[in-house]
Order: C-alpha cells, then structure tokens, then sequence
C-alpha cells in the first residue's frame, strides 16, 4: 500500500477503544459507536466504517460479532478482533471470515504476554515434573479470581503437558498438592493493571517467568501494532503471535 | 558465669532437636526423649537434665509442658521454650515458671522472621490506607494453608493497626476486597522450606517485606543463639526479639 | 485552626510542584514562581506568599533558601522544605529558622520510603552479620547510578550498625567481598518511576525489604499531607517519619 | 539395550563429580580420577574406564580433553562433556570425535537454565525493542562478575537480536543507557547457589525470566539425565536442549 493505513475502531468509545484511538494517532479514519462522541469521527454502520478502513481494530461487544463478520467481510477489510466471550456460533462466522479477510483473533493484545504463553507451553512441555504454579495480582476493585490471564497461563502450560486443565487446576492450597496440579494463587490491592508469574519448582531449582502491565496503553499499543501488520496478510485466522513472529 | 555454658535439650531426638544439638556443639550435656539414641547423652527425668544444664532447649511436646515447668523451676534452670499449641493450663505454668527463671518463648527462632513480625506491626501502624496482602510458599508436602508463620504475620499487621484480625483476615479472594482486609495467598511446590511476603499497596506505591528460610538449621542457630543469652538475665518471660535487642 | 487550611507553594511551576498544587486542591493560595503560570495564582515575593499561607511547601532551589527563610520566620509561617543540596550555611539558616516556626525537612516524602529508611536501621542494627546487598532500578534515561535513595538506604544500614558508610559502601562487585560491606547494583530500563530492594543475606534465611513507587504523584501526596500536619506542631526542625508517628 | 545402562566419572573425586557419582547410583561403574579415594573404584586409564562404560560424564580439566576424545572413541562410548574453557585445539578434538561417538557438550547441566537460554534467546528476538537487563546473585565468596552463566544468557539475547554482545553489553550504569544496550548487575551475599533475572522492560509492560539453582545437586542430576538419554542417540554434537526436546 503506498497510501497510508487507515484504521477504524468499533467500540471507539469504551475504555480500551479510546486508548487505540489515541496510539492509531493519523491514522485513525473513524469509530463505531452507539455512544455519541464530540471529539471523534462516529459512524453507526458497520459497512460504513469498513468501506472507509483497511482494517478495523474490534473492542466491541461479542453480540456485535457476526453482524461485523458479515460487513467487513462484504468490504474486504482486514479484522483485528479483541472482544472476548463469544457464543459458538459468533465464533464460527469469525472462522467462516476468515476464509475471505484477514483476521486476527486475539484475546490480549500485550506482545509480553503473548510471548509468555508461547513460553508457558514450552516450559510446561519440557519440564514436566516440576511443580507448576501461578500467581496474579491485581487493583482492589477486581472481583473474581483468578484473572483469565492467569486461568489463559494455566491452559497453556496444561497443553504444554498435553493434561486436560479442568483436571489438574488448583485453586485452594488445604490440602496434599498432587503430583500433577497447576496450582493458583490471588494478590488484590491499589491500583495493580496486572502482574503474573508462572514457577516451576524442583527440589533443586526453579524457573520463573512475570510479567507486569504498568499501564493499560499497552493492549491498546499491541493493538494498532496488530492493525499494521494484518492487511499486509492473506486471508485467513492469525493470532497476536504472527505478528511478533514478523 | 567463668565455666562453659551447658545446654540440655528437650526433644532430642525430633528433627528440630537434633539440628539444635549439632548447633550446640561442645556445649551440649545431654538431652531428653523418650526415643533412644547412641549418639547423644539422652536422660528420661526432666529433672536430671535440669540439674546438668544452664539452660534447656524445649523442643519437646505440648504435653510435656506442665511437668518441663515444674522440674526446671525446682532446678533453676533457664528455659528456651519453643513448643506450639500449648492448652490454656500449660501456658499458665509457663507463665508462673517465668516468676522464678527466666523463660524464653518463641513459635519461631529465626533472627529475621523475629524481626519481620516486629517490623510488620510497625508498617501496620504506619500505612493504615495501604491494603496489606501476605503470600507464603512451602514444599508440596504441606497441607494446611496459609502456614501458621503467616498468620502470625497477619496478626501482627492487625495489631498495628489495632484491628480485629479475625474479622479483617481474608483467605479468598473471589469478592470485592474490603477496605480493611489483609489478604492471604499460599503457594505449594518443590522443597521450599518457608517463603513469606508482606505487601503493603497503594495507587503510588508499594512496600514488600520479604523473607525466606534456605536451610530448617536457621531455626536451631536462633534458638541455640536465645539459649546462650537467656541464663544472663533475671526471671521473667522473654521473646525472641528480646535476644535480638542485645 | 477552623478556617480551613492554607497552602502556598514554592517552585509552583517545577514538576513536583505542579504535582503538589493539584494534591492540595482547594487548599491551595498560590505559588512562588519565576516563571508565569496562567492557570495559578503566582506572586513572586516570599513574603507576600508566606503571608497568605498557613504552611508553604517548598520545591523551588537550594539557592532560594536562605531568603525562604528569612521570609517565612518573618510571617510565621509552617515550612516544608524538600529542597536538597543546601550549603552549610543554607542548613545553617534553616536550623535557626526552625527555633522560631515549625519546619520540616526532607529528600522524599513518600511515606512508604520514609518507613524504609527508618526499618534499614533496625535491621542493620540487629542484624549485624547479615550480607546488605542493595538493588535499585530506574528509568533509561537516568544518568547516575546508585540512585540518591539507594545511598540514603546503605546510609541508614550503617548507621544501624554504627559503621563508617564510606569505608563499607561497595559499588563493583569485581573482588571478593569483605564481611561489612554494604554492597549496590543498579538497573535501568523502561520508564521505571524507582524501586529499591534491601537485602539480607545468611547462609541459612535472607530478608529483604523492597519499595516500588508506581507514581511521581506518591511524592507530591506526602508533601501535601506533612503540610497539613506541620502547622499544628510547635516550632522545632521535623522529618517525614514525625508526620507518620501522627 | 537389554542390560542397565553403566555410567563412567572422569573427575569423580572433584565436587561435581562425586554429586554426579551419588546421582548416578547402581549404574555407576567407576571414575577417573588422579586422587585415591576409597569409597570409589578409580581407574587411571582413560581407555580402560571407557571400556566399562555406556557413557562418561566428563567433569575433569581442558587438559585432558585430547585425551579422553581419543580413548572414547577408540572405545566406542558416548561422551558427556561438561569441562568448559576449551581451547581451539581441544574444542577440536571434541567435533572430531562427535562423527564418531554421540557426545553431548554443555556449560551447564541444570534442565531449567538450558530452557533459559532457549527462552533468553526467543525474547531477544521478539522484543527487540525492550530493555534488556540481567542481574545475577552468588555467594559471598565469588570474585569474578557477572557470572558465566549471565554472560551466557546475554550472548543468548544479543544472538536472538543478531546483535554484536561485546558492543552492547554494558558492565556499568554510571552512563545514559544506550537503546541497545544489555545491562548486567551483580549481588555477593550468604551462600547463594547462583540466581539469575533477566528482565525486558518497556515503558507500559516488564517480562522477566527468573532461575535460582537450590542446589548444586542440580547439575548432577542433569549430568546423569543426559549420560541416560545419550548412548541411545547417532554420532554427533548434541547440546542439554536435545536430552529436553526428548
């Protein structure tokens, strides 16, 4: 593409959308919202935001996903997708787009921690007889536990052991700790954006990986840095660690 | 005293007992089991052990305890006491012994942890707004969690704070954290001896006070350490950190 | 006093100080400035400023601060000095400003940090055969290493063990390390706001003591909250740890 | 092969080597050693203790290294080498008999630090833009620093980046960081194994990779898991990631 990229945003006005508004900087075309915006480029059609993007940047909601699915494919506009908590059949019209645009399915745009799944997997493959445990913390105001990110890590490295997680997951320490568990423990407190760290722990050593978001810019920095990369890619379902792989 | 001290020690046998007679060294006239042992001079009279030594390392048992009173205040003999979960009758011998020889009791012998609990209680006075959050990793053959070094630690932060600590203390995190509530987090894995942390949060700021136990022989040299210093002082009942004031 | 509190703050338009204005909010009379600032009100007279304030917080330059105290003497007004690198005579001024006003005196006002200070004495007092190893980590572009807290943390070690801090102090760890050194590292990357870790170190536990400011605004809080303690204390020369014993 | 496997020590007697020798168990069949010792059968000819032996674990001195190349393969057993500071000839030597032997040469035997250096290696890579940091912690009595094993995880980061490690380490923080430096620290206290961090830090997310060795047991325990998996494989160079991959 010799003209510049242009990035559109649906859920432009939520938390996450604002912050990728800001990082896409020029290169921003304009949001969908339901929400009125004085500051920024509002339109109210799907199609609309595609037929003026090259790739839209997608922190919606998940009801808004096979509508989407169906217009940005119709403008063949490339798809970043980040919203989470899809019913079935939503995720099958984003695999059914994908056989037509480019899509990237991701639920954490952070580089660091993309890594550290593909790490977890690998640690969990080959060091199958240390003891796995994960620690997150994260503000005072979260209610549930453990953070997704920390139940993603667990997944990961259950995979890496080719375990079924619902099996080996631990999530209260008052007993003996099997051999084979992936235990889980909560930290609560300030304002934390999210820190994570997976052990594994042998009698004689240990290997530790953390991570720490210290500011929420960071999902909206992977983000944009997905939106560059994807429309330069054929059609088809990407994760955010294509992109690291370059 | 000109001549050498002499140390007995109650529980001889135990784990925590035989660590403390090797720490002991040339010191060590004997000790007291009902296990017998070819290495060491073992006793069965608690009070024949007395009459040997300066000051005897207790060891032993809860149940021991009433009769350990009695035969080391006839015999004047200093008492290391570091026996746990002593019923209410057991500690009031305790208490009355401690009018007549000088007792030392201390759930924990380790010089740093003395001053962690000292220490937690000064950040808990201090940061009352800070929400406190304590995380503790042991061995996987642990079975009850949070360890009792970590309540302690709990207690001594709500202490600070002059809170009610079972009404603060907060072992799952699968709600809206209260204000005032000190968390706790536990870890299982490997051979760790005892890994505590004392998190104290705000938005701007964090402060940790960490410790780790690398060998169980820590708590043998502190005890060994309190033993060499008790037979100096009047009668009374003394704590570890009474040692570490010198 | 019942009216409500009023605070004037010198070095109104530096960093700290824009920080410190918008901490106190609408306890704020105005500022002390050589630069203009069109959004707060700016005299550039120190009396002027001393006399519409209850207390002034003070983060303008070492070379203002014998004409500040002058000033301030004369008003009778509170004073919050975080200003460093003052002269002798510049201290010397402010010591007999301190006979007349309350003054109070510090390099950083976190009051996490102030309570570290004050526990690398303890614990360099009681733990005199401890290894003291401190670790700091600050943002890419700092230029000097070990950061001024970090020696402010080994200086407090060495008061607590009553050893000289510039025969102990060891910044290279290319030799074999003597007994009592007190030893540094320092780390720098990212945009790391401070952090600084206090280790000590046995063969058989270590225990460390570890400050994370997550927000420059954590400096600015505690010199807004010393400002609201000060004017009700008594003429003297006070420090941050004064305002935390309430 | 049908019978149990037999596993030869050259350098039983040395510190490692005995640590290998109670790893190694019932499969032991002797050692190579200049020193007598009377618990172990010791040989002194290269050639002879090949003879016995599926596979040596080679913990001696460079010095003998041409040596031992010649005798293993005359002998046909499997070659486990963990002498470091090979010169070129010795080095060459090893790659000439790995076309006829299996032999399986690392620095380092601990499966967690093997990973390490693989994961060091992908970070580089992925996150070349971040700030690369190292900081390593040993006993009190190391003189050199940092240690091998950090400049080792730096070469693995400057590899993954295909940058030069001798123009971007940096042994000294007394300078602006340049944007592509890998920055090392070192802590000397109490008896530590050797622990090693290396963090990526951005300015809104930090990933770090942590390994403490508990105990030097460790790198015997890789040893003999590497003379297990050895004799099974071809002729050829292998490194302690093969023995991991399986």
């Amino acid at each position: 593409m010799t003209r510049p990229l242009r990035i559109g945003i649906a859920g432009i006005t939520g938390r996450l959308g604002s912050l990728c508004a800001e990082e896409a900087g020029t290169e921003l075309v304009g949001g969908l919202s339901r929400q009125e915006d004085s500051k920024r480029h509002i339109v109210t059609q799907p199609t609309l935001l595609a037929e003026m993007s090259d790739v839209i940047i997608d922190v919606s909601h998940a009801s808004q996903v096979i509508s989407h699915a169906r217009a940005f494919t119709q403008a063949k506009c490339a798809w970043v997708l980040g919203t989470t908590g899809l019913a079935e059949e939503a995720q099958a019209a984003v695999e059914e787009a994908a056989q037509h645009i480019p899509v990237l399915q991701a639920a954490n745009f952070s580089p660091a921690l993309t890594l550290f799944l593909e790490l977890a997997r690998q640690l969990g493959k080959a060091l199958p007889e240390y003891d796995a445990e994960i620690i997150e913390a994260h503000h005072r105001q979260k209610i549930d536990a453990p953070s997704g990110t920390a139940l993603a890590i667990g997944r990961a490295v259950a995979e890496g052991r080719q375990a079924d997680f619902n099996k080996v997951a631990r999530f209260d320490q008052n007993s003996r700790r099997p051999d084979d568990a992936i235990g889980f423990a909560s930290i609560r407190g300030g304002q934390i954006v999210g820190e994570h760290d997976l052990m594994f722990i042998a009698a004689d050593e240990q290997i530790t990986l953390s991570h720490r978001a210290l500011d929420r810019r960071v999902f909206a920095r992977g983000a944009v840095m997905a939106a560059r990369w994807l429309p330069h890619q054929r059609p088809g379902l990407y994760g955010m660690s294509d992109v690291l792989k370059g």
